[in-house]
């Protein structure tokens, strides 16, 4: 960490403030005589180093973080990429491409079996599908609830495929505990009573970015449920808000290359709600495996128009089938080379 | 609603389309034909019309909704402002002008209790201070909680103040009864399960807009309140996510007159996060007062060199009492022209 | 074009306007009544209806336009692909990919003339290179101006590799008669008068987004060129300015298949200013080329570190030959499968 | 300017790349050894220290500015504010209150004059209207051109108020001697060119920030202008892009007070452009005055339903004259207090 101090700042300040750092926080502490300003840098562990407390001293002028906040996550501390074992057959980040499918909201049993059957002879390998919906509107359909999730294990069992649902409230974390991957949604990102329980329990997480975060945010996120001792955390880039009204969001497709640098977790890319509109899902999909992620999730619906929820980012099974085969042959072909 | 209808839209198709509006959802149907495309007008009660599903629809090119999504929020259907009185002295959106101010975060009995007492003496009618904080890290102080919340009572006992705080989980509903004012932050502002939890109890609720929210969600995430039977919500704007990086957020100066004509809630503006930077407290506090603003949320540390929290942007009980006796004198020369 | 007009309208208004608008644009005229509001949907050619004319009316509520506002750009009414011949091998729009290489700033002719040599080697069959350049700061590099051109001119004597250079300024049009395509840089995507008058010449156009213009209004832009008789423009999608603060831009990849939707343009991809970094060119590369892109604009320079402007998203021709084997790699894929 | 190299970076190398910075700069450099990186610190003048050619080296982790590179804009090096004379009676920068008013394209002379006189009633002391219009599509109505500022001097003849309107192209330069100040465009406001030749010249100077601009280019752009030699720069604030979709632009009413602080220019706003309704240019405008701005910029149009661009924004001289009369008095509140 490096602290630009004012001008004005007196030696006995600055010495005080040496004094403080060091006896604080245990680093120790380099000092530079600029013409128009002093320089700390500091030498250790910075990452419990509150930066705003620092930058609310009267003394300093600005401060920079050398080191990244995050520790867990970050691949200085951890090369090797994290893998994460789904069930006997599907792991992901060990190279391999997973395709999550399945319709936005649940919506009965014949439904979910159905979509559950079509998208795994197209070659996903885990089933999507929401059980509690967070919805903008109050008076919009919010899911069937448990009924979702009983719904959604029922496909499981026709089909072996793995399920990957949304969880919106820690008092539900209980009713989670048959599903195979938690879903963490955009606006929750930030909900960090709900990241730390999630932190104590032995369950894969997938943390969608939320709307506008920073990828550092994002990655603080994982922190925060990795610092609890779940390591097994999915990263899903899913668009970003911009300026920009053509798309829903504007997916950020250079994430997956920073978060391969910056972290060793997995990176999923939902092109669906990137993009809000089915006719985009393909060239979106191509453009993320291309870039290099871990694995996608699609939405797909048997008859969008009477989805309950999104149906306008949703394809169908048989639209599904040709981008699965188009991403397979692609990562085929990259593998190759 | 409009909808306007792909070109390739068949007269049988357009005809099982309108069928459907009208039965599904008691609307009247208008139609017209253009020469490259068909119109839809939907006429009658459409808040409860869900737009994804019909923008969904293979047949249709695009839908604009004319009448706002929400209802109890909207001025249209309520002319009159709400007005919320807290307690025997203090009421919000009457024409007054109210500070809440006070630490970010309640650090001791001592701290709290002096803070309150300044900021009283300097004309704040309310007392804000943060007793779970919401940090970006897992490794950062995150506040003294429930403790906290007895210190904010206690300074409420020494003077009479009312007390804002802000609750981040649905468990902690019980632990809030004797708050005066309860915050919903920014990251939880689409956290619809504490929203939803939220509309059932009878307390004001100060909800802060999402650090990337539209207008539009933020009134949406009110109506959520309001739709369980809650009708005491202000809304908090408190600075919105954009390119620039000089400061923290940048303050949407223009969202006061604008809910001030699209609802009849009363809007609060928080200089402080806004900006980031304690100097800038002042020219915002102005500007969010001469645009209308109902009151000022504003961070006051005896020492913000030493807070454990948002140091940087908070004012010393001094400079708190310079920027309120100018928001003051600036209200009362507005009140008499 | 929708028009939702006030409540408050009265019979009067809404004919005299209803009669205006008929005789002024010579546009039909449909209206339905609604409980809330009329509705006035109008038939015909409305690109030369004034938006923000209409909006202004006291009895307007809201306009939404149905028709896009450029036609020559549009693939409504071009179906096929626009396709530009360069020189007799180069041809761009008609299904293959091209690189357009070199450095950002033109340094001296020994640098142009080799890295000309080394990009051709690696398979790019275009030469691009600053000689006029936009510079942030007044005391910064601002290019070796028309000398710059003539080592162009000599690099392509030396290679056949038709050279793609950015002008700046009305007067340097004669300057630029000798080079194949005329690029105009993200700051001047809106410097109409620069674009009116290349569009009296008969040159292709390289028209970069601007930092933070949506996609409509860069298609007006290539309207602006193309209203005056130029036909010969590529779009090029160089990042857009988001909040994210880690990569320089955001690349909006999405951007590739709605230009090739919406119109019939051929687009180029630039994930060197997109990013500025140059370990993140490689997979934004590979993620425009397999979301459909045309062709890419790749910044190389023989030794970075000393570039004159713009080192640190430089590749070295070396690293260049690496990006440049697996995206025509991936190309060829995308094109058998 | 500091800069944090690699880890990887070798003693020797960091050695050369210290001694390459002191010759070719003439700075002075201090070094520190970290634990996981060495940091520079550059003593001395290093505005012309190009911070992308640092950034490039292949041992730079980072680097940071501590100096702002604009140096004559800089309040630290020019602490007092900077005066403008326009005519004898009017000054701006002096800490009096200047409303520039009139219509966004200057029509016809009875127009212009009429509008004129009105606005100079209410207290306008400048005369603002377009001759030249930047218009998003190439149908739109371009303005009258030089008619237009024929009409413009027309008017000031009538009324003596001095004219502001707006250059789009270097080569008009001549046309607008007899301009009293000449506005820039947030679309021009990094059209390199025009800046450079009006820095050349010895006239007032409204630069617009850019659609997108941060606080620092816009300083930049300023700093354009005033290395060739012309120190009469006014900077004007007209909102900026963001993901809000309700107003036009947003208003970024902090940058009134952080202009202030970082340089000695005045400072202009815009509530009109910034928000594209008409409703809210009064309490913009009050937002403005009361954060410290200089001037204001504001539409007025005889008729604005029939104003050929910018209707929707623009005032009635009527509403014009509620507006000023409530600025003016908060303005003398202000003085006051």
């Amino acid at each position: 960490m490096i602290i630009v101090l004012k001008n004005a700042a007196s030696p006995e300040q600055i010495n005080n403030f040496t004094y403080m750092l060091e006896n604080s926080y245990g680093v120790g502490v380099n000092r530079w005589d600029g013409i128009h300003s002093t320089v700390l840098g500091l030498i250790g562990d910075t990452t419990k180093v509150d930066i705003e407390f620092i930058d609310a001293q009267d003394i300093v002028e600005s401060v920079k973080r050398v080191q990244e906040p995050y520790k867990k996550a970050n691949r200085k501390f951890h090369p090797e990429n994290t893998v994460i074992p789904i069930n006997d057959t599907v792991t992901i980040g060990d190279g391999s491409l997973h395709i999550m499918a399945g319709p936005c909201s649940v919506e009965s049993e014949e439904q979910i079996v159905q979509i559950a059957r079509d998208v795994q002879q197209s070659g996903a390998t885990l089933l999507r599908g929401g059980a509690f919906k967070p919805r903008t509107s109050p008076y919009a359909f919010q899911g069937l609830k448990s009924e979702g999730l009983d719904l959604l294990k029922a496909a499981r069992r026709e089909t072996g495929l793995p399920i990957v649902t949304e969880i919106m409230r820690v008092s539900h974390i209980d009713m989670f505990e048959n599903v195979d991957i938690i879903q963490v949604g955009a606006r929750n990102m930030q909900n960090f009573e709900l990241l730390k329980e999630l932190g104590k329990i032995d369950k894969p997480i997938l943390l969608k970015r939320g709307l506008s975060s920073t990828i550092e945010e994002w990655l603080m996120s994982a922190e925060y449920i990795m610092a609890g001792g779940n390591d097994k955390v999915m990263l899903c880039e899913r668009g970003i808000r911009t300026y920009e009204t053509f798309t829903r969001n504007t997916l950020d497709v250079s994430a997956i290359p920073i978060i391969k640098k910056l972290s060793h977790l997995p990176v999923i890319v939902d092109p669906s709600h990137a993009s809000g509109k089915s006719w985009l899902v393909e060239p979106l999909a191509m453009a993320a495996v291309a870039a290099g992620a871990d694995g996608l999730i699609i939405e797909v619906h048997n008859d969008p128009p009477h989805a309950l929820s999104d149906g306008a980012q949703s394809l169908t099974p048989k639209q599904f089938d040709t981008v699965a085969k188009k991403v397979f042959a692609l990562k085929n072909a990259l593998d190759q080379s």
